[in-house]
């Protein structure tokens, strides 16, 4: 299904080489006010071409809003977002239309549909899909923002390099201001530099995004199921190449003893609940508490390398396929606006999916 | 929400310390054979007091199926299951009627549902409510084992005692001869010494839990948003205590490069396309690739420890939780069917929600 | 499927001779009274056995309440309810078991679910299965309550006896007073020696039950598919033997200009805009326009009749099914609690699931 | 919510003087081959300005499918359609700002809404949203002609002028002979021209569609809530302006008898179990049984007339809204593809929702 969320919910549609990508935003609140311009600076983060260390395809990716906004204001009716794709029709890609690439979802969409696929730079299976994503989530951050509520993310490791600043001591105003996003100017020439020398050999590497949320109030979220991290995972491991999540103390908590890992509650000087300390991420029982939100997402190596690899045809036979065209060495740069999108969709679906107490 | 699956549904309901858990189950395929004996063997896996490591608390969790099944077939309307809770109103739970347990839900439960909760033994957020997975995911792999789907898990991790063993070379039948469920019988007692000095320090600790899925096949789970591996993360993360989830290569596939990452291609003795290797966990773009599927999910240490804690109450003001009662030391060996019945559902749900190519 | 709606979500099992009928209710907002002797009041409404022109099967449909309430209180958690059948093993039905009764849902059945059935009273498709939306809709009514919204069903016309008057001239203080739920009393006697009659001759007759809305806010309903009119259509008719639903001027509608028909605004003398007339019963695109919500539903005869009538068996051959048992001639009278409680689903669902305007 | 489905699932968008309508189809199997033609052709039949009684805007709605369909087959992911609005600046609504026209959604809105609202020609209550319907029915006919499943929809009555011939003695290759799709040549004309005076008058009037469903074979729809009829029943009052649905017997039903309205089963020639009668309208208990499936549907009078209406504005002030433009005196002959869109759309889902025996 193409759809996210329970009360705020996307649906998007849209393939690598069609002759568009978009997505409805139902249950948008009338009265939001709608900035396109924000919209579409959210595309640029996302967009190939804009670094000497993602892929150089240029893809302009302006977004058009269709519905759902008058004068400004969205209306509380569907908001439709239409991003065209450029020059689709002319590249190549009879090179792969038979055979199946390594770690690509070429086999598995063969074997669910049948046969029927667009072959096209990977059709709907290709994160050229998350265009769609960041658009909806520009929204959401918006609506966001009306409630107070930040998301931000970076990265934090790119292959064994790994930043292990606690994130409340990062500089965020500095993760735009380098091409990896990494809030750490030293360690983000580092990354840079491992990524340039990692294209150079026609390989690629994977990564870690961190990711904050900052404002989010106590008891949102749903218990058992739809618990508020459970809901996070689901959206970040949708992302293309993501791998592993974990949120709070994640896998290293494991060895801690409860009596450490316990965040015991106290009254602050505002007078509100708070814990200590954070282990738990923000969330207990499925539902925040008030503290700050954090997580992990890591992202394999991206699938396509400039070296040709074995592989099998749809007939299985033995063929070769072809390292060829322009891709990203490392999905991470790219990814950071994709986890705030998808955050920003799931935090704003809890908020207006909560029932209230009477 | 408390449902959980798209065609192949669930519905839960009950408190620690009401009168009865239960689930709904709707999306059953008519004529299958549902034993329930099988059922009743699975809530014994996951009982209270089946060991020295885990509560001593004496719970029968006896099931009763209410509907849906007639002459021992499944008639394709919703299977209702309960568990009555024995005893619940004997035990005393007014020492934190209005006060907080640090890192449990009281809190957050308090906070989203206007202080109307019932607060005995966590109420609704109690792992309690997890009896209801266990009974469902019976019916779940009662169903996959018609399609020769095999889903095991166990306990790789207990604090920092980890099992290194590939999955591949573990002899399975090890698994339920040790009351930690490590399939090496010399790793399992280093576990179960481990988490009886944990308990005698009244503290508790976390762990890991493996899990493979075998005899998948080829074309399972949607694009996109529900992903197979991101409704496994969520699935798995909305378990109780769970902190982090990965699959395939995990968090450890970061520092490889693509062209070591990547599965290749290649048909094998029988015919059939598999893949040389298998980082991909079985899963390219969401959808299974008749590999096995496998995953991690980490536990974090009990928050109930037998120490006392300080907190606040209801008003905020300063108080000490007392550590009493009987609980579990470490959640890991009584997660495992739970984490195996999430998985059955997962499946099952994908199984039965696939829409077949013209 | 066995849910109904979408923030306010009742999912319902049970067949007529199984062990129990069930419903569990999410998304009850927390805080809301339960009062247990008012949803038990609402099944004595619908119970068999009430009156000499109803079947006289003897059921006590007693409710329990399993979860979701703490101290009389709902604590925004799953609400089960259980209701057990009596004796249901003890009834003889091996005289259907293998044949199909004419207008009832056994050959369907068979045909859908691949001949696994639960053949006793028609097993899940038998009105039955009512007695769980009755005991929800016990709930939301006092939700509904709590807004000041009121709900009244009746019994507008058996047979060819039709009360013509206005709902405004009704007395419906005195549907309860008489044992058909017909307002007018002179009418009421007409209808039940109606029914009297066709009972003696084995026979079964239909009816129409009027239902009116009052005090819903202007607002409520959603555009485009989920028109506030067309879940009542769909939630009438999802009542066992309905036929037709109409609103406002229904069907009469058709034959008036739009001139005539158009409700025109006005100021009442309170302050609010109302429409002079309201041909219109309440809803325009979809959405509560404040004036009185009222519909009709169509009723066929009851397929259950006393005589003997051709069909076939499973197999195709010839048979007669023989007329026996106690069963209703007419379905109207217990309808009216049936109606009242999917009015008030309904209803309550689109109140909790509004998206409020920032 | 602006979706209808649960397999087969439609999310549309768009207002009637926005950019842009469209809708995204969500759930086609793999491999249906999509004939675009075809598609426009349904468009057309819906269009306005194609004949003398119906308004005679000039719209060319022309579809574009953007995704979803490679090589003139779907792929099984999302197919999206746009039908861009042409010229939907030029037109002057300044004159219904901010008053409410009678009948209209304008106040509900309104209410709903916060005040936020497109009041364009209604904006999103425009029966222009159901362009997107015809557009995605005409690809559920293609998906249903695959399996021999034929729907037919005529206008049966306009005002008073009502069409009692029995379906199967219609000659329904005469509805598309004459503009207001009436199956019976003289009484079209009596139709026609009873549209042309009440168009005269600056009036509209209503009327009653038919619909057949032939082919669907026994098993589809799901017992309890989402009975086929009642889903039928959503679809149906879903569209602007209708006010009642019946299917079978109707309203007309009540008075009979059961022993009368039972359809008996009997084996026919071709060995097939079937029913000598259909009052039934080919669904019993909610689930097809093979025979036709047959209901009406009331339209009541456009509430756009060309004559001055008092009303309020956005502050209740007594307003006149004004009678201009130009508008259909008559909806029913474009709602005849709207139904037929609608039906496909229910008979499609089932057909794709239901879950096989085992």
């Amino acid at each position: 299904m193409n759809t996210y969320g329970h009360t705020f919910r996307i649906t998007t549609y849209g393939e690598s080489h069609g002759k568009a990508l978009g997505v409805i935003i139902d249950g948008c609140p009338a009265g939001l006010t709608i900035d396109e311009a924000f919209i579409q600076k959210e595309l640029e983060r996302r967009r190939p071409g804009q670094s000497k260390i993602v892929t150089q395809r240029k893809e302009g990716d302006q977004v058009e809003v269709l519905s759902g906004v008058f004068e400004g204001k969205a209306t509380g009716t569907p908001i439709a977002m239409i991003i065209r794709n450029k020059d689709q029709r002319s590249k190549d890609y009879s090179h792969i239309k038979d055979r199946f690439r390594p770690s690509h979802a070429d086999f598995t969409y063969h074997q669910k549909y049948g046969g029927y696929r667009d072959y096209r730079g990977g059709g709907r299976s290709s994160a050229r899909e998350t265009v769609a994503r960041v658009a909806a989530g520009a929204i959401a951050k918006q609506f966001l923002t009306t409630k107070n509520i930040k998301i931000t993310a970076w990265v934090s490791q790119v292959g064994h390099l790994q930043l292990h600043t606690p994130y409340q001591s990062l500089d965020f105003s500095q993760i735009e201001q380098n091409i990896v996003r990494c809030p750490d100017p030293v360690m983000a020439e580092e990354m840079i530099d491992l990524i340039k020398s990692v294209r150079k050999e026609g390989d690629t590497i994977g990564g870690v995004i961190q990711c904050v949320i900052q404002g989010v109030p106590a008891g949102l979220g749903e218990p058992v199921f739809d618990k508020l991290h459970a809901e996070l995972a689901k959206a970040m491991m949708s992302i293309n190449a993501a791998k592993g999540f974990e949120y709070g103390s994640g896998f290293a908590g494991i060895t801690m003893r409860g009596s450490a890992h316990n965040d015991q509650f106290e009254k602050n000087e505002a007078g509100e609940i708070v814990t200590k300390t954070n282990h738990s991420g923000g969330v207990q029982g499925g539902i925040s508490n008030g503290m700050d939100i954090y997580f992990k997402v890591a992202f394999k190596p991206v699938a396509t390398i400039m070296r040709d690899q074995d592989s099998v045809d749809e007939q299985g036979n033995d063929v070769v396929v072809k390292g060829k065209g322009r891709h990203d060495p490392c999905v991470l740069p790219r990814a950071v606006p994709i986890v705030e999108a998808m955050a920003a969709l799931v935090i704003t679906d809890f908020s207006l999916r909560a029932i209230s107490p009477l």
